[in-house]
């Protein structure tokens, strides 16, 4: 399998990024290559200070360019053919002589998604592609899509996003049978949206689909659902005020134990770090960007070498397990002639 | 002031209503009435509890009907023309002879804002009402607006609430000069739908206004804005969520001290008690649907009698600070003509 890393893309580039990446190489089976994309003499440099010399299992696709995390992600993509981004998303599209099995980027979330779509295209049958998160809630994993991909889905989106979902919670995160549920302001059957309304019902008719309905904010974190399907907005929201506040929080108490009761400092602080180990957002390296036509995964911006290891490790599931070929077929029995494109 | 209180609303009614609304007789002043909305047994019979005989300050409105928290909220206020939500926004309205200056109730949401919209209108130059909840985090107090009243906001529906929000957030929450942002899935210019940015060019376009640009889900927690406005759907998944998930965090640590640390249960019970009186949401009893010509104050479901309480003083000063004027003044200096309506 030929798995591409950007190695300019996150707030820990590229020394967190080569860190991961020489990390993965016990847990990769000897006919695997790791391409790092980037400026050549980096990524030299970072191989030399592993160690790590000639190993034929990495190969170096140069990129003399960067996307920064704050540029404007289309344009970018555009005007810098040259960038990590660019270079590593064409690299698995289909003109692609040996294309890479899947990619890997911890950079702008925008950009690595809008070089996916140009270059790699979508799978036969998806007419949108979505962002999968999987939010470790202290009732259980919950697969949440789209969370930025698509920030106006039509009807028929948000009811693909379920079957995208469905399959990744199934064959990545391991729930059997997941529930999976519509994001919206509460679960009775009259809230919500015209677009909401017809995702529902598009969604009920979907056979082999556990669908349970709407589910409304404050049931995500209480193990309502396994699969949460919202717009992009909403999506980006959600899993942004939940980083800042769970980490408000921890920091809250933390402050008032130190302040208030010093001697528990340490006891607390190891209760704080076992729940940090038991939900942890590195698990899964990254979020796959489900939909296209092969296997990108964006990765958070924070990154540490780590994530991108389990980055490497989880994209190779992915292609092992079959994911996409699962999405094509189950959306292949939909019957879309009903779904308004 | 008349103030009017829907005795049948919210998980905890009759009887936290009840004693919320006795609760308050002591803080009210002689000539403020309160009108108790519901059937006259249970209010008679509440206020006997209280010792409460023929205080000259309590009214009653006879309600033989209640709408559920699970109703359709349009459908219910128009048919059961005698529940007390019904009852309480026509006693407000516009035809009503000596028109409450206040209604609160903790019932059905929905429900509350349609009849508010039915019965009492709306201010003069206000395009749609919407709800202002303060959330109290870590980085002080936060007007989030709208939180579900208006689930498919037009670009001048939210900058008409960012004046709103700006007005609520000075003579409420008592923020000098308030910032005021608008939600999006990142900072950047860029980002957004085009009806997202069309709110942000009419928001800069607002004179007497701190308008900061987008804001991203994170910051909402660290003190970036002090007022954030929002579509319905997102704010009211982003104040469920936020619930859910504090209450989750504070259960897990709580699970894990016990299972853990016992001794310390007790010493660490005492600092989450703390941090939750410090960030208390019953502080301001409800939120208001600022918009409507009158004050209508939404209080929480689970309210208690504190929280009913605090809406009736909270409803006073909106009345005594002239919200509405200012909104209304503020509004006329507004170029509409550019807003397409």
């Amino acid at each position: 399998m030929r798995i591409g890393v950007d190695v300019m893309g996150g707030d820990n580039a590229p020394d967190a990024i080569l860190d991961g990446a020489v990390g993965s190489l016990e847990r990769i089976a000897p006919h695997d290559r790791l391409v790092l994309v980037g400026p050549r003499d980096v990524i030299e440099a970072g191989l030399k200070r592993h160690g790590v010399n000639n190993d034929d299992r990495i190969e170096i696709l140069e990129a003399t360019d960067v996307i920064a995390m704050d540029e404007s992600p289309a344009e970018a993509v555009r005007s810098k053919p040259n960038s990590s981004i660019a270079l590593l998303a064409a690299a698995a599209g289909r003109k692609a002589a040996n294309p890479l099995d899947v990619v890997i980027s911890a950079g702008n979330t925008g950009a690595m998604v809008a070089a996916a779509q140009m270059y790699m295209r979508r799978l036969p049958g998806v007419r949108r592609s979505g962002i999968a998160v999987v939010v470790p809630t202290f009732a259980g994993n919950v697969v949440l899509i789209d969370v930025g991909a698509n920030i106006e889905p039509k009807p028929d989106h948000l009811a693909q996003y379920g079957v995208m979902g469905d399959i990744y919670a199934r064959k990545i995160v391991g729930i059997e049978n997941p529930r999976v549920a519509l994001m919206n302001v509460g679960g009775e059957e009259q809230k919500g949206t015209a677009d909401m309304k017809q995702a529902r019902d598009m969604l009920r008719s979907i056979s082999d689909l556990n669908f349970t309905g709407y589910i409304e904010g404050r049931a995500v974190f209480s193990g309502e659902a396994d699969v949460v399907i919202t717009d992009g907005v909403v999506g980006n929201v959600m899993i942004k005020l939940a980083e800042g506040l769970s980490e408000g929080i921890f920091k809250a108490i933390t402050r008032e134990v130190m302040a208030n009761d010093p001697s528990m400092a340490e006891r607390f602080g190891a209760i704080v770090k076992k729940i940090y180990a038991e939900h942890d957002y590195h698990e899964y390296g990254g979020a796959p960007l489900i939909g296209v036509n092969g296997v990108c995964i964006i990765s958070h911006g924070s990154s540490v070498a780590r994530t991108i290891t389990n980055a490497i490790i989880r994209g190779k599931q992915f292609v092992e397990c079959g994911v996409n070929k699962a999405v094509e077929e189950r959306l292949a029995t939909m019957n879309l002639q009903e779904m308004p494109a």
